[in-house]
């Protein structure tokens, strides 16, 4: 689109001039004492204000099947909320469990009985195995990495490609290493790349043969039902796929409304084989008398139908879709065809992820701090926060307003620029 | 009260027609076709009722310090719904965790992180110990002690007196061997005597040697402003007292509205020293990006000030007090001076704690089941579900109506007179 030419390409002089120039509008952008922040993929106030229909809700107590939703009681959740986000997310009523408010805090009690106690199909608790070992595919989301780093879990690597994980990565580590017990993964719209795992990535990850013969695959669909486009990704269904090449239970699948309701205030679902779910509810029930039906029957009420949801959905799209737009236009525009970064064309979920000249991610995450502009720090998509090449940076447009993004990214296009002309010049 | 005489008293012969009445009288219970339930401390509709201005509130998303309560963030929970409960409770604003449903999650939280990472004053994780042991007090709380088991923490049981656990097996217990890391304790209308921890005992608690460095009272004040006489009783300060006695990080408090607003869909508290309640959120912020803040915000907003919370405990009292007033009535008329039985006369609480002939507990709960009235299994109040003596039976009457609370109790007192007559009789 941009005709300018390769930064690499100019001559010293011509570099040193447009550094010159990157620095003077970088002391202008300083000066004007920006205060802005594209760190984490929350939603905006005026998505929350989508769902402010829950605030005058439920309008009944009882749950359609009888039950008492202020009362104790119902480990599962309410049946009928369980089965409208079953029909989203592809799976039977009893392959489904709907909790408290945050997949996050799931996947720590799902590693916790791992850990203590192991899953269905372990030989032992993971906490008495010598060594842990999880496969992460980056840049990935950082609270999965902090999260197995808590447990004292050790992480390996591996590339996302345009079809997901790099599945002959993936199956090359597990096959033969018995310590590697699971892996993470965002199979639509990936945190922060936003790709999407294939039919047939989903399909080898689930028959893949691993030496541990308890390897969970965390399928954290967060972004299950967050298109940007018109075009509704379908997620592999990962559950059939493991149960017909003999691995029943290797995914333990995440998702909550966080993006669709409240992100502070909705339903989280941890879902897998009927027996995944039976042994989540079994290690449960030690702690829990039930989640809270309430807010699931005021979920219920809000939403209807599946296809309520789905039009909730188009909603968001309406807020989000022109902020991801105009990422991309700053970006094009400034940036296009300087060969100082690519970034991902995201259909859906929450995130752009920029990669800047090798060696200059963590200058760019600086210059923009000293400009008011709070980006994720660097390294934070790599496990251990290291990003072995400084060169990866998570844009989080959700939050900001449109005009805000606006300021942001010119911002962050500029100290692309600074530190590309910096690292070229040496 | 009653004129009659202790059973043990009587000839064979009157005994044997003693017996012969109670069958018959058993026999027609059976007949009546009974279905009545005294198992658990649950709320009635009528209870819950009283919360029912929660389900159109709250009226405002943004909390009074500011915070878009619908959003991530905030990992203590809403400040000023903290400082209420801070108040209630005795505790200063940063001793004291606001977050989801449950306490009893967040004493598993507390129990996982303590095993897995260790506390405060702890020289390695509890799971890296030989032996991990806890005092349990008893008759005690059940899911206290089946949580213990999840863990594979030994449970030692100490006696309940009438000022608290029986202070001096305590100490004994715990000054000398380092495996004992920790103890239960209901401090106020135990669960299921009643009995409130004096200020003496828990003096001696907060200050007693322990051979564990890190040695934890598990305070679960889930009874504190749950009174059944105009009477309020005072809570001991466990807090204050282990700070003055050199022990700060002792105690972990435990505390929820499951029986002041919505028992599955109320709030729940975790409190202790200023480092104890930082130590919990940094385990705790691996695995979540804070609670449930609207839920905070709605009963913030439905109590006011911490004298809302009290007079709306009155609302409760009022509906409790006369069916613990029925069971009293029918204990004393039907038992009362046959030598077949004791029971607690609580002030405050959820349950009435029946001991019954040694021996005869479980043959009372087995008759009881046959007659339609589901009483808590046998042995539920003692670790490893072993009551010693085959004594003991929680009675929990606050869900079932007044009418019903009467046709069980009179059904019980038939069962317990049933099963001592054949007792006595060999």
């Amino acid at each position: 689109m941009s005709e300018t030419q390769p930064l690499s390409e100019l001559s010293p002089t011509d570099l040193a001039a447009f550094r010159d120039a990157q620095q003077t509008a970088y002391d202008a952008l300083v000066a004007s004492g920006l205060k802005l922040d594209l760190t984490r993929g929350k939603p905006s106030a005026e998505q929350l204000d989508l769902s402010d229909g829950l605030l005058s809700l439920p309008a009944t107590t009882t749950t359609p099947d009888g039950v008492d939703a202020r009362n104790y009681g119902g480990l599962a959740g309410v049946t009928e909320l369980r089965a409208m986000f079953a029909e989203l997310l592809g799976l039977e009523l009893d392959q489904l469990s709907a909790q408290g408010t945050s997949s996050l805090t799931l996947m720590k009690d799902v590693l916790s009985y791992l850990w203590l106690k192991g899953g269905v199909d372990s030989e032992r608790p993971w906490g008495a195995e010598e060594k842990v070992r999880f496969v992460c595919p980056v840049p990935g989301y950082d609270r999965h990495f902090t999260l197995l780093e808590w447990f004292g879990i050790e992480m390996v690597p591996v590339p996302m490609t345009d079809d997901g994980p790099d599945v002959d990565a993936v199956t090359a580590l597990v096959a033969d290493d018995p310590s590697f017990k699971g892996m993470w993964l965002v199979p639509t719209y990936a945190n922060p790349t936003g790709q999407v795992t294939t039919q047939e990535v989903a399909e080898r990850l689930a028959s893949m043969p691993t030496a541990a013969p308890d390897f969970k695959i965390f399928w954290d669909n967060a972004y299950a039902l967050h298109h940007l486009t018109a075009e509704e990704t379908k997620t592999a269904d990962i559950v059939s796929l493991a149960a017909v090449s003999g691995h029943p239970h290797r995914p333990v699948l995440f998702a909550s409304t966080s993006k669709i309701t409240y992100a502070g205030a909705g339903v989280a679902f941890v879902g897998g084989s009927r027996e995944t779910v039976t042994w989540f509810h079994a290690n449960l029930g030690l702690g829990s008398i039930g989640p809270d039906k309430v807010n699931h029957l005021r979920h219920l009420e809000f939403f209807g139908t599946p296809q309520g949801v789905r039009d909730h959905m188009d909603k968001h799209r309406e807020l989000l879709a022109p902020k991801f737009a105009e990422v991309e236009r700053i970006l094009d525009e400034r940036l296009g065809g300087l060969g100082v970064a690519t970034w991902t064309h995201p259909r859906g979920g929450y995130f752009v992820s920029l990669d800047v000249l090798p060696g200059t991610a963590s200058r760019v995450i600086e210059l923009a701090k000293t400009a008011g502009v709070a980006l994720t720090p660097a390294g934070s998509a790599y496990p251990y926060r290291r990003d072995p090449d400084d060169t990866n940076i998570r844009l989080a447009p959700s939050f900001p307003t449109l005009a805000e993004v606006t300021g942001s990214m010119e911002a962050v296009a500029t100290c692309v620029l600074l530190a590309a002309a910096e690292k070229l010049l040496g």
